[in-house]
């Protein structure tokens, strides 16, 4: 759980750090603002029941109530509105690795502006999170995470592209053939456009062309120029998708980082533009670990004003059990630095009058709490990894010093009381984590 | 929910400072372990339901799950055992101020030792959340909040004293009736007493004269000492209170922040020794903001070998209510300092260069994400609350400066790019909530 709280503590600090504000909703949440919002199994997945009042209720399986608390709250608050919501959800699946009943969702959107600049902020968001993860370690603290893409690309360049070839409004069945590439091949892929499409030969052909464009980002948008030429949606989105690589690289991203990937769609129908899934290169089969888009209709249910937004969700349970596999996570089994042996049985109120000074020097202090021998608290120190004791027996009170116990090092000292926060401060530093 | 996030982060500080971990255990329990625990009452408020798997589950209404735990991993742990839990709970109740059907819970525990050391530590514990309150707020930080008063006992004095006049067994409805001196007045606790727990008129006046002492902490300590004299249980509940008031005053309390009060009695029946509860002086009606005490027994249901243990939960919810009718709360509407307007349409990618260059700086930085005119950018930025405002426009990129606005002064002034970071931390600092 320490280093478990030190990612969460990382995220917030950065959600905060662009302007992104907290909200929270409750957890349990009448069954119809739920249901309907994902695919069938997600709603299957549900715990609902009925509560004492005999409403139909259920703990959340998703954050994505945001649609309802913006058009609720929305002339309060402004817009743009910019919210990151952290919080545990529910789903009643099969567990397996990095996949849990129980798990917490990390999330923060843009509501209220349908400029690309909100697209390449986002974008800048899910870079300082990944490369931030390094931060929960005292290791590896400083040395930006540097293997993984973000995968980028615009649902307005497909669906430009079905316009164009005399698909429109069977984009669907589409996707869900076309998500199965990587998987099944081309020539399935193919069969399947037939039968559930009813596409033509010269149909599929343009759509699997598009979809296995493969090189840099820049070939890549010269290509999408020519492919989508003539399509107003399919030009608006190649443009979009231009500008957000360009001012992404212009903003201090490099191109390994943010990659154009044509044959990312994402499930979920409502993404309109933009959508980005974001991949460790040295783990590619956990699958994404931070991924969304833009959905420019999403509060359509709630007001009839128009709620355009992008937004993503960080896989928090899914990079931290990735983070345990790269051996980023260094297991703590205390949160103080500094230990205080209970060594003179009488002096308990001096002991802790002095952690209480070093705890205001921002140190996280822990005094032994019973009278033991000092071998076997010291013994207690070592097991637990504090950084120092501090040790002041009736020796050491009657001098007005402190013996100081490197417990990494071993090394002993001893030094006036006067200067202890100073002479402590000399050796360790309080860990940030 | 700024604020909000403020206090649970200086809860969590304070627990860390102390060497407390963190643990979470699931929302969803099955019932059996969440039944039987605390009342009939608290049972029937639970949210149960079978789930897909035909289990008989509900959301936890406690976080007191801790003994399950406590008893399952406490090889691995060691002892003591000092962790703290923040999470949500849910009660199918009846709402009212400061009451809600979804709070949090925020718990510490020590685990492991019957030492009165660990009882002293979680009143130090308190009184450090209590006094950190005034850090939420950037108006009152570094003033600590000083006007309430923890109010400490130990059940061994009362059950001491029925040892004493003979009502041992009987101190549940005792303590009952006794629990209702405040509302009802002696003589009708008298009648109580005589009717459910069979009490003579000697025992009744016995028990009213322990727990109508008023006084100095000194004085009732010196009165408690007569009353109980004879009794070991009573005697040793005497010293390990005396114990507790020498040693809180030695460690830094003051007399008026930690009141002996033996008129407080805890409802539930698991308590055996030092019991708290937390009162705020300008609102007493709002009950008890901090309780808790010693169990010696709590984890018998689970495992063989003994736990004692001691432990204390914030109302944070109860105490957030509080804080804002004391005026405390300060309401925010962003959680960045700085903002840049998007000002010269064709350098988005500098603004947000620049940005990220203020956050490595330790600064929070809100780029506006259209590009609108100055004047309705600036009139965002106040209505939002940010404190600085840096301009550049395409004579300022000409001349490698930027304008910096103090947005609460009104003040503006032309600085070189080179030193932005240093004059922007001249006038304002990074918000630490």
């Amino acid at each position: 759980m320490i280093p478990r709280e030190a990612l969460i503590a990382a995220a917030t600090r950065i959600f905060r750090s662009y302007g992104f504000a907290p909200i929270d909703t409750p957890a349990l949440e009448y069954l119809d603002v739920l249901s309907g919002k994902g695919s069938e199994e997600t709603d299957k997945q549900l715990y609902r029941f009925t509560d004492h009042g005999g409403r139909d209720v259920a703990p959340r399986g998703v954050l994505t109530v945001l649609a309802r608390f913006s058009a609720q709250h929305i002339e309060q608050l402004g817009m743009p509105f910019k919210r990151y919501h952290l919080g545990k959800v529910w789903r009643g699946e099969n567990t397996q690795a990095g996949r849990y009943r129980e798990f917490m969702q990390c999330d923060f959107d843009t509501i209220g502006t349908r400029s690309v600049a909100a697209d390449i902020e986002t974008a800048l968001v899910i870079h300082d999170l990944v490369r931030g993860i390094n931060d929960v370690s005292e290791k590896w603290k400083n040395k930006p995470f540097e293997r993984f893409s973000i995968r980028v690309n615009n649902r307005m360049i497909l669906n430009g592209l079905l316009e164009k070839v005399g698909l429109t409004g069977r984009s669907v069945p589409v996707l869900r053939a076309l998500d199965k590439l990587p998987k099944i091949g081309a020539e399935k892929v193919a069969e399947e456009m037939t039968k559930v499409a009813g596409a033509t030969p010269e149909q599929i052909d343009g759509i699997l062309k598009l979809a296995t464009l493969k090189g840099s980002n820049e070939a890549i948008l010269a290509s999408l120029a020519v492919l989508l030429r003539g399509n107003e949606l399919g030009e608006e989105g190649v443009r979009q998708l231009g500008e957000l690589v360009e001012t992404c690289e212009a903003a201090g991203i490099s191109e390994e980082h943010l990659v154009i990937d044509v044959s990312i769609a994402r499930g979920l129908d409502y993404y309109t533009g933009t959508i980005f899934e974001t991949f460790l290169t040295d783990l590619p089969n956990i699958g994404s670990v931070c991924s969304g888009g833009r959905y420019d209709n999403l509060a359509a249910l709630y007001t009839n004003r128009e709620l355009p937004g992008i937004g993503a969700s960080l896989g928090l349970d899914r990079l931290f059990s990735a983070m345990e596999q790269l051996g980023i996570i260094e297991s703590r089994k205390t949160t103080a630095e500094i230990f205080i042996p209970w060594f003179a049985e009488t002096l308990l109120g001096d002991y802790l009058r002095l952690a209480a000074e070093l705890r205001r020097a921002g140190f996280a202090v822990e005094v032994y709490l019973e009278p033991k021998k000092l071998g076997a608290q010291l013994k207690y120190a070592d097991k637990k990894g504090f950084l120092m004791a501090v040790i002041r027996g009736e020796s050491e009170f009657d001098a007005g010093t402190a013996r100081l116990k490197n417990l990494k090092s071993g090394e002993s000292r001893e030094v006036s009381i006067e200067n202890i926060v100073e002479e402590i401060a000399g050796q360790i530093r309080p860990c940030t984590f």
